[in-house]
């Protein structure tokens, strides 16, 4: 028998409402495998721990996380801490960093033909898309040493190498993984590495194109790696994203707007997922913060409509790199395909508004639960 | 009459071949308006700098630049040059600094409907969009201090609040200019500001937001100013680019993602001027440097087959913003629309291979000087 103590972190707004369907599914997960035994932690963070504790996340919950095996996080945020300060999205960061959780997954792909719809892009441009942004997630511009007061205000973008190397070992691992053919399995040989920055402007920008250079060279000569300016990728993303099918290796700031428009390619956020780890992929348990790329969408909270894919796939997530469990992580990624690509709805699926369907949020809980 | 001193910076690769065609645009305007006379000068940037004096830029071409009333620049960079230190593109950064040419814009638009076939996205998506990005050219990261050692290296992304005030009354002067309506005479009152920032990380993108509310809440109160997280702006500009209709106002990392993500929403840069400016749009004459948003493009240099619009709008830009001559520049953008939507290649207009043309780079630029 396997036990992993997970801490469970809705946040605020849709975050409880999302997570509640995850936690159906991870209840399915237990109940199919009798020798799984997953404990759950319950906490507050973000506007909802400022309103209970004055601070986005205490110290109590950071010592929790960094205990536990995973970390399954919801949403934080909205108008009612607009004010506050830390604020709430300051719980993540601390979160982030307490963990050391220095590598965020962000995988890009349009999950059934169907959804194709979904994409403000040509079905010709986005079929066939399939990467992850790795983003560097503990250093950089967000991380460095801030002065702020009314006549200047900076922040350093500063790296070290062994903070890019870590990073760049993860985009490996993660490519030899996916794999060229993107079947997971590492079908066709290590999936492509593009790494981008701006090293023609940003001496950090120079140090990560070196280190990663250095990296591969020395640890996966095996894998091809190509450098590409950061700007020109976000042209080159939305022109072609099938182009970049593989990993995407970045540093902090540029991977924030990268992956946010990989978002944008696929239409909704309402079903990415994203995985923020402190260890090499395939190198065994590593704890991690597993939470929707979507923020806490106040303005549809409460209604039982939101989208609880991007949830779920995030738990799968947490199967996959902090349990080792890939084919529990599987099972559910495949359900939720199931679920969509189901005739109800006149062949639409069982999907929320934002991809142009009618159920509940329960509703779509409730049919990957089943599925599985 | 009226004099105007041109310093023209061809640069490397496609750079002479796009100018050249500029050129013959301006030899037009110049015979139609006899009272207005351009005096031009030329110099090398970029490579070609490089080559004949060992630094990107000479001192004495800065001087020349800063003495002009406006820059028309082609494009820097190569393979040629990958191990210059400094690269060619310091020549731009270094030249934009001596003419504190503070504040970049970036039209983007479809300018004529059939070139929605060229663009990545659904044509119901990117119809109608049109809003003109406001970079902030001088500040932030790419020319805060650097520190550049094998064991570290870091980028001061660093603001002063006179740095964003003065972009922020670019921002407005062009919200007034472009109008809601965007015919570019204010129609329907000014357009829509959208702020991109990242106040809930950076210190310096707290000081953004706060100095730009300040300065426009004190002198554009008439304007409508939103402000948005940069990285849900890049997602939100690639579903629905059409919702930031107006002009997107950011500091000089995000500008530089955020305006090639209107690259790839174009579908190709072929089309795409711009101009860094010193001063304010509507406050009389300001030096400034215009140039396409593409580079050198060394891989189909010297073919006669790179677009030429891209420098040619530039051109347009250059005389409406540093010689305020806007009917000579509207002259201009309209002649290009012109072609693209003649009815020569079956319906397909005068164009370059890019954008699905046959025509070469030389035919291009006499169909549009032939229009005028
Ligand atoms: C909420 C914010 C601090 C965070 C970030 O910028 O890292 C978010 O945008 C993200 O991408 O996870
Ligand atoms: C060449 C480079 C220094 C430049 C920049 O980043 O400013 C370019 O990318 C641009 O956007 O004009």
């Amino acid at each position: 028998a396997q036990a992993f103590r997970i801490l469970i972190l809705p946040g605020d707004h849709v975050g409880p409402e999302v997570m509640a369907e995850a936690l159906k599914v991870l209840d399915i997960v237990e109940e199919c495998r009798p020798k799984l035994k997953f404990e759950r932690t319950f906490d507050v963070v973000g506007g909802s721990s400022i309103d209970k504790h004055g601070v986005p996340i205490t110290e109590e919950v950071l010592d929790k996380a960094s205990k536990a095996d995973a970390v399954l996080f919801g949403s934080v945020g909205g108008p009612e801490w607009a004010d506050a300060s830390p604020n709430p999205e300051a719980g993540i960061l601390w979160l982030r960093q307490r963990l050391v959780a220095f590598a965020n997954l962000r995988p890009c792909e349009i999950l059934v033909p169907s959804l194709l719809e979904a994409s403000p892009l040509k079905p010709e441009i986005v079929k066939g898309t399939k990467f992850i942004v790795v983003r560097e997630n503990c250093g950089g511009a967000y991380f460095g040493d801030k002065v702020e007061k009314p006549e200047i205000a900076s922040d350093l973008w500063v790296y070290k190498p062994d903070e890019v190397e870590r990073c760049a070992r993860v985009s490996a691992a993660v490519a030899r993984i996916l794999g060229r053919t993107g079947d997971g399995k590492g079908g066709g040989g290590p999936a492509i590495v593009w790494s981008a920055d701006k090293a023609n402007v940003l001496a950090s920008g120079r140090l990560w194109r070196r280190v990663t250079q250095d990296t591969f060279t020395r640890e996966f000569p095996d894998i091809e790696l190509r450098h590409q300016l950061a700007d020109s990728m976000a042209m080159l993303m939305v022109k072609n994203p099938r182009g970049f099918n593989g990993v995407i290796h970045t540093d902090n700031t540029f991977g924030d707007i990268l992956s946010d428009i990989s978002g944008g390619i696929v239409g909704s956020l309402g079903t990415l997922p994203s995985a923020s780890i402190s260890g090499i992929p395939g190198q065994g348990r590593c704890n991690g913060i597993y939470e929707p790329v979507h923020g806490s969408a106040p303005d549809i909270a409460g209604k039982g409509i939101v989208n609880p894919v991007a949830q779920i796939l995030s738990l799968a997530m947490l199967l996959r790199y902090s349990c080792v469990l890939s084919d529990e992580a599987s099972a559910i990624e495949k359900a939720v395909e199931t679920v969509f690509d189901s005739k109800e709805a006149g062949g639409l699926g069982i999907r929320t508004r934002d991809m142009g369907g009618e159920a509940g949020t329960e509703e779509v809980g409730d049919a990957i639960a089943g599925e599985l």
